[in-house]
């Protein structure tokens, strides 16, 4: 944190603070927007270095956040995502020189073509400016985010949860120090300095016209504060309604493996799979096994009644479990009449973010992939690759649902825009 | 119109109009997106067709139209923009079978590439959804952005300026006429069915989750109302308060052709020039042949003290001058000091939309392009190439200045979303 800012924080109401921080990172955005890709990485660098160096600080930050968690009895999963460990800094240190060694988008000519008249048109790919990051309490985030919208040239403005605020205020030091190391503006990645809830609604009506974008990285409370209040385009991340769906020419043993992995390899990420969808014309060979599958990988089922009649032990699914995201081992399934009716029930049901088909039918798996409406179709292969690394991005900042300038994982290329450059020798319009 | 809409126009109040007429777009949607390239090109033919046969009927209802703008005093230019000819209607019909032929986007795969575990991933260009067009009383609108809309395979709904309404609505009838002869859904291509104001903000709300994104194209209050009401994603279109920069290094006759073309080609297309900045290295040659030929050619000059030194006819520039979008006849011009003081004015009062620089200098050319921060920069060629046709694009719906998904020319392309398509052989993520 500046000078400036920190006597501002003492002295003035929270307003002041955040429109102070918003005007030093649109003054950071031009800096770093202008940056080399050396010094870039140099700075990234440094980063690691100081994280490295940094790790008993930040522990220590952390073990403070945690005692408050317990005594305010958060639940277990919430204080796992809160709790860092030795190997997770060392973890965050990594992911930054990751980040470092992927290419840097700024300046990439993204194609090119001339015109009758000799003007030459370049589309060139640019930073998007300030990103407004807001999260939950993984203090992971704090440095995941930053460096990769410093490595897309752009400046962000970290507010994260306020269970998380001494350990991402700990981080955040370390980031300050490689930024300042490596000679680029410490504003460019700025982390909101004040637990103050205002400071989300401040950011979502955009600063005064300082923030860009917002990436909104939490559960539905913030996601629909986020659809009320914003001023400023957002990179929409909705649930992760994911399906398999198990088609006639499904082979079951692929089937059962594909199914087991989307649900059960971590069922608390968004590309878990959270519904399942067995053609009628298998169901008589492929829905007990698949069915006994799950409850052998320890997974609740809530059945229509063609699945309740394979096995006893599957509850009666109610309407609002085709729409839910249990991120919990917990599965619907259902019977469905064909393909359309597969994807008419994704269409109806599903979230637009992952969804899978199973089968050795070329032609049905090409209609799944071009008639459902989401940001990532799968053929024969789990829903849980729904990741930016997997996808090769190398890293990523969330997995956006929305169909405008970013849909799916959200990597350095998706922070980026672009612009046209024109060369001429002289033509005018006629 | 639909039997059903008229029904409920008749009886029900505007929000039930515009719930049903969202509802029917967002229905036809779906089967635009999914239609084959041939089903589209089928129906951009019968519009063409259909508009050239309408054209009495237009040119009517036109009429009707103009008869009260006169009546109500309005602006010349309003007027002139408002006429319709049969040239002009000719004219639209062709504007379609451009569109037509243009390359179908829908389908196209932007990248692909494989992982190390097999998977084979696509990314491949999807439509967006129901675009909501929002325009001043342009009628020409109705169909130039229906059908790009169409091409692009999404729906959208019209809402054209009151003043051009029954112009607008003769224009819609035709299209439908042309949807219908195809066999595609006529509420694809909606217009509002009111002249109703409250209907703009309905849309800038959605429509109960109908709208995907809006595409404002109008004035300064349209857009500031966009900016206070939208909930939906916007094509922001701001102000084009262009420059061009005379540098050190340019050439006299190319730089005094290339701002005479700049700023008068027309003047009250967004891609004019509105301020001239000359650098001090130049100012003894340059500054006065290039004010004369300003005023040679009909144009109003508003100068700092050194272009008043030159020509006793420029006058004064005023603070506000330097970001006014004039629209007109008149420029203002500011001698610089040198490169970095061109780019600190341009990106203290532009509103990067388009901005040249005249120069032989490749070194400063480049830091040109590389620093100003807008849509569209030009070297050695007119501000008035700032156009989808001019970029080779076909056509377009308006040249965007945000940063988030399309920025400059919004054409075809920019019209579309994109999803991944993975396809597999059983794999699993550890």
């Amino acid at each position: 944190m500046s000078a400036k800012l920190s006597a501002v924080d003492a002295a003035a109401g929270i307003e002041t603070v955040m429109n102070v921080l918003g005007a030093d990172a649109r003054r950071a955005a031009r800096q770093v927007a202008l940056a080399s890709p050396a010094d870039k990485n140099r700075a990234l660098d440094a980063i690691a270095i100081a994280i490295r160096a940094s790790a008993a600080d930040i522990l220590a930050a952390n073990a403070e956040d945690l005692a408050d968690a317990r005594r305010d009895g958060l639940a277990a999963s919430f204080i796992d995502r809160l709790t860092l460990t030795p190997a997770r800094v060392e973890a965050m240190a990594a992911g930054v020189e990751v980040v470092r060694d992927l290419p840097d988008p700024v300046g990439e000519v993204i194609s090119a073509w001339d015109r009758p008249n000799g003007l030459h048109i370049e589309r060139v790919r640019v930073p998007l400016g300030v990103v407004g990051v807001i999260y939950e309490s993984r203090p992971n985030v704090t440095v995941d985010a930053g460096v990769l919208c410093l490595k897309a040239g752009n400046a962000v403005i970290l507010r994260g949860g306020s269970d998380s605020f001494r350990s991402s205020r700990a981080i955040h030091r370390a980031i300050v120090t490689g930024m300042e190391q490596a000679g680029l503006p410490a504003a460019a990645i700025s982390l909101v300095p004040t637990r103050d809830r205002a400071a989300v609604g401040m950011m979502l009506r955009g600063l005064e016209g300082t923030i860009d974008v917002i990436v909104p990285r939490g559960g539905r409370s913030l996601v629909e504060r986020v659809q009320q209040e914003a001023r400023v385009p957002v990179f929409a991340h909705l649930d992760g309604n994911c399906h398999v769906y198990v088609h006639a020419g499904a082979d079951l043993a692929m089937a059962r493996d594909i199914l087991i992995n989307a649900k059960m390899r971590r069922t608390g990420v968004c590309g878990s799979a959270e519904t399942l969808l067995v053609d009628r014309a298998v169901a008589a060979t492929h829905l007990k096994p698949l069915v006994e599958a799950l409850f052998a990988a320890g997974c609740a089922v809530r059945g229509d009644a063609a699945a309740r009649a394979v096995d006893a032990r599957v509850t009666a699914a109610v309407e609002l479990d085709w729409s839910t995201e249990f991120l919990d081992a917990i599965i619907a399934v259902k019977v469905v009449d064909d393909l359309d009716a597969a994807i008419a029930h994704i269409e109806r049901y599903g979230s637009h973010h992952t969804d899978a088909i199973v089968t050795a039918d070329q032609g049905a798996a090409e209609r799944f992939m071009r008639e459902v409406d989401s940001a990532i179709l799968l053929h024969n292969a789990s829903t849980q690759f729904a990741d930016g690394g997997e996808f090769g991005f190398g890293a990523e900042i969330g997995i956006a649902t929305g169909k405008m300038h970013a849909r799916g994982p959200v990597g350095v290329e998706q922070l980026t825009s672009f612009n046209y450059r024109v060369r001429g020798t002289g033509q005018i319009r006629p």
